[in-house]
């Protein structure tokens, strides 16, 4: 057994420079994003692979509290038969031993709770081959990406939650000495302690794409600031995160803690599980990543608890012009194909002046514009295997009818294509189709349309695309906004448009930084400021509703 | 003129030492709470006076947006006539004139914010005579007490919330270089940028008893982390809170800034105006004191909104043992009296085992004790004048009723009393009155008779009194727990059961602080822990939900 205290004199180091690393948001990464032999050493992925095959087809290694039978409900995107089983808890039970794990993890101060924290992580860090192979085959992610999103972005992201509950619930002191001058007296003197307690159960909602990535900001801010915490994930992508359990339950134990604090709670799809784990009255945090319609019932009806959600968004490019246009058209080829499009931040409005654009390639009318995006994502695509590489595989049925059904429109300007990958032939790919549509079209722009659909909205001007921004981006929620311009004017103009919006905003990204990706430790993912998120991944908002301080005094 | 960074320039070094001093906790305070002339200077009182007297029988000198009328609707607990009149804004006018006068007040900046907020304390406080006055005569606290907790006090809270709005907006650089390494190849290099965005119109809505001190922190922290602020007060106590918006707008003023930033927004009793505004789309922050059912509706109804309430509870004393019995029943007697227990703070069920406590002065049964509370109330208010000094005036007609209900009890231990004050003659003044309940009797004491109103309640023992501390608090909320031990054990359990509760506790208090009584920059006023406040103030999670960070980011 290692201590809390243990664990944090083990880790100190490190969660030293995670909140360091808060306070400045320059580059930091404390887990290596290459899955090469030379970081991760010459046997990580052979055995990563083999520890995932092992899971296959069998029941997985984890206890509940008051199991009940158990359920199988994962199918690969890529076409491989997954067959893991898990076993299903009664959600009273669960929440019954959460509850009863408390008190213990509340006497084990925000330290220790860090310490347990980051040797989690370091062990979920240990496992990211593994990891990725459930991922990929959960999500529809390709490898790489799933290694990368799904393993060390993940890790720095929850290191992050982390840190961010750690300072924000050791900045009030624990001791403080108070002593009150008196007029012709001694002072007055108060010995005072502050003790933080966590606000409840907390439960986290994971979602289909990326299970891990989404679910751990939630599930180790709760966890550091006292709470215990249920892990519900989505019917579709329960491995990454039974694997996830699975280790904070083996670190907690070794720490003397119960490993009830983290425990995990599947379900068939319909079973409606969350709605009634997130109504619990003893429920006190939710997180919640997916459709806007779940997240806004959860907003309203789990009134006894702080609700953090991401949804569904309109995340928006506003094109005036370009140094660059090349560069341009790269990355926002590169950015629409990315995993199918089946990212919160993946662009889907592209908006145009109706007079065209300057570009360094002369002027572009909008047809020749969307001409030109097309003819980019035909050439990253154009090779099967690499285009799969990128894309991933469809996820789920419903993206794939959105497709379809986008492919069908009029006006569209790159129609959708099946891509057949030789190593997974019974994988669902699709590129990406691009429709073009007119501003007064926002009975179609104005819904998510999650996947591999875009839009090239032609407008009056660049101003009212930055008007339409704001309006969309205000009533609909986003993610991310893009704007490429070379006129200092309009970059101003876009800044306080997004700045209205509520949405963090990308110029002009031409290179190798895409406007789906933010960095873990610098770049802040969902604002709060718009309907596509309550809260940033992350920041103090994120961690501070999770616990309250609590203090004692008396005289010294 | 003077530029919102020349008032940060100003106010540097204060607003430093206040931020530091949110991160100590001992004792530091800016503003002299001692009404004497070698402190605030020989003319200060008179003059203040004169200004507060100045404004009686007329208009008070005050622009409103969409002014419709004119409402006068406070009478002094002391008899004196005010007659003050206010002018009365249209809700919408008001919401419209603050959303103008926002992205202004944005692109100040943190800095520039929170020395506009300085320098607004600062005049309040130099006002702290006048506002001294027209504390105690739309409160009834007697002149010293209004002088302190309607001045220097509430100052110290409101810096105390600038400090904290500072701290956390600007916890995250306004700029920052992110560069990324590369495997062989330059680093990816974007420059970011983070701004501060207010969460959007935020709404203060008074109470009676205190109007500045449990106004400011809201205000200040609204107004600092970029939001406009409407000042709802109570109609009984709008004179307090119409000088700080007078003095809001004077300073906004002077930074180039529109003063509609901070508006007064005064109704008839019944005109509904704070729920009218509170559930407006643009609204986005409410501060709430006052009763748990307009609190509740608040929480219910203000969707659209950060809520942050304060209402009603049960403040709770243990009494286990002493070693200074004496002391004890001194203390307790004057936490009792003190404004005639209409503090949200004010114990109202004292909790003694039925076998009787053991003290220094022997052992004392249930009975004993009580007799023996009553005799110290006694002594303490056997003098008018003083009685009138210490116990204030009755607020409302609400509190009389309910002291008049449980001097009806049959088993009253020490009855109330009209006290006369020969220089307010017409005062409404009462001594407290103090019933025996048994534990049973808890349809009794688990409502809150806010007011002189307190029960001596005899448990089964110290361990079932902490019991139902937990209970009860849970239930119902509470703003204070004391518990008088000598026994360490019990002291410990006492701590536990706080921490289970949800409570901020205070042990063994005989001497000259009350368990009423919290000290900026040291103690945490209300939780969050129990239905009594949704938040403390002030911490981080008082301030982290006004506000979003955005951020953009380009190559360089």
């Amino acid at each position: 057994m290692t201590t809390p205290a243990g664990f944090y004199e083990t880790h100190a180091e490190l969660l030293d420079q995670a909140v360091r690393a808060t306070t400045v948001r320059d580059y930091w990464s404390a887990f290596p994003e290459s899955p090469s032999k030379s970081v991760y050493g010459e046997q990580a992925a052979p055995e990563g692979e083999r520890a995932f095959r092992a899971l296959l087809g069998g029941p997985f290694p984890i206890e509940v509290p008051g199991a009940e039978g158990t359920v199988s409900t994962e199918r690969s995107p890529w076409g491989l038969d997954l067959g893991v089983s898990y076993p299903k808890a009664d959600p009273l039970a669960l929440v019954a031993a959460a509850r009863a794990a408390t008190p213990a993890w509340r006497a084990v101060g925000p330290q220790g709770r860090a310490g347990v924290a980051a040797e989690i992580i370091k062990r979920i860090n240990a496992r990211s081959f593994e990891l990725a192979h459930a991922v990929q085959h959960t999500t529809g992610q390709a490898f790489v990406m799933a290694f990368q999103a799904g393993g060390p972005h993940a890790q720095d992201r929850a290191l992050e939650a982390v840190a961010y509950a750690l300072a924000a619930t050791t900045r009030t002191p624990r001791d403080a000495e108070w002593a009150k001058p008196q007029r012709g007296g001694d002072p007055l003197r108060l010995a005072k302690t502050s003790t933080v307690v966590g606000r409840g159960v907390s439960l986290v909602v994971g979602c289909t794409t990326f299970p891990t990535w989404n679910s751990y900001p939630g599930l180790f801010a709760s966890l550091v600031t006292g709470n215990p915490v249920i892990v519900k994930p989505h019917p579709g992508a329960v491995l990454p995160l039974a694997i996830t359990v699975q280790i904070c339950r083996e670190v907690l134990a070794e720490a003397g803690q119960s490993p009830d604090l983290v425990t995990l709670a599947v379900e068939e799809p319909g079973d409606g599980i969350a709605a009634t784990l997130a109504t619990h009255p003893d429920v006190r945090i939710v997180d919640f990543t997916g459709s806007s319609e779940f997240g806004n019932w959860l907003e309203a009806n789990a009134r006894q608890a702080v609700v953090y959600t991401e949804k569904a968004g309109l995340n928006t490019v506003v094109v005036d012009s370009t140094d660059d246009y090349k560069g341009l058209l790269r990355n926002l080829s590169f950015s629409l194909s990315l995993y199918s499009g089946q990212m919160c931040t993946t662009p889907q409005n592209i908006l145009v002046p109706q007079s065209g654009i300057e570009t360094d390639a002369g002027h572009r009318s909008v047809d020749e514009f969307g001409a030109d995006l097309a003819a980019a994502l035909d050439k990253l695509l154009g090779d099967p295997a690499r285009a799969a590489g990128t894309l991933g595989a469809i996820v789920n049925d419903g993206v794939l009818a959105r497709v379809t059904e986008a492919d069908g429109a009029a006006s569209v300007i790159r129609p959708t294509a099946a891509v057949t990958d030789e190593t997974n032939p019974g994988a669902t790919i699709r590129t990406p189709v691009v429709v073009r549509l007119d501003a007064a079209d926002d009975k179609a722009y104005t819904r998510e349309w999650f996947g591999p659909v875009s839009f090239v909205i032609a407008t009056e001007s660049t101003e009212h695309s930055l008007r339409v921004l704001v309006e969309t981006v205000r009533a609909h929620g986003a993610l991310t906004a893009l704007v490429h311009s070379r006129n200092p004017e309009v970059l101003s103009a876009a800044r306080e448009a997004a700045l209205d919006a509520g949405v963090h905003l990308a110029e002009n990204l031409t290179g190798g930084v895409f406007v789906n990706q933010t960095a873990a430790f610098s770049d802040l993912h969902g604002s709060g400021a718009n309907p596509a998120a309550t809260a940033s991944l992350s920041d103090d908002h994120f961690v501070t509703g999770r616990f309250f301080t609590l203090q004692s005094r008396h005289h010294v």
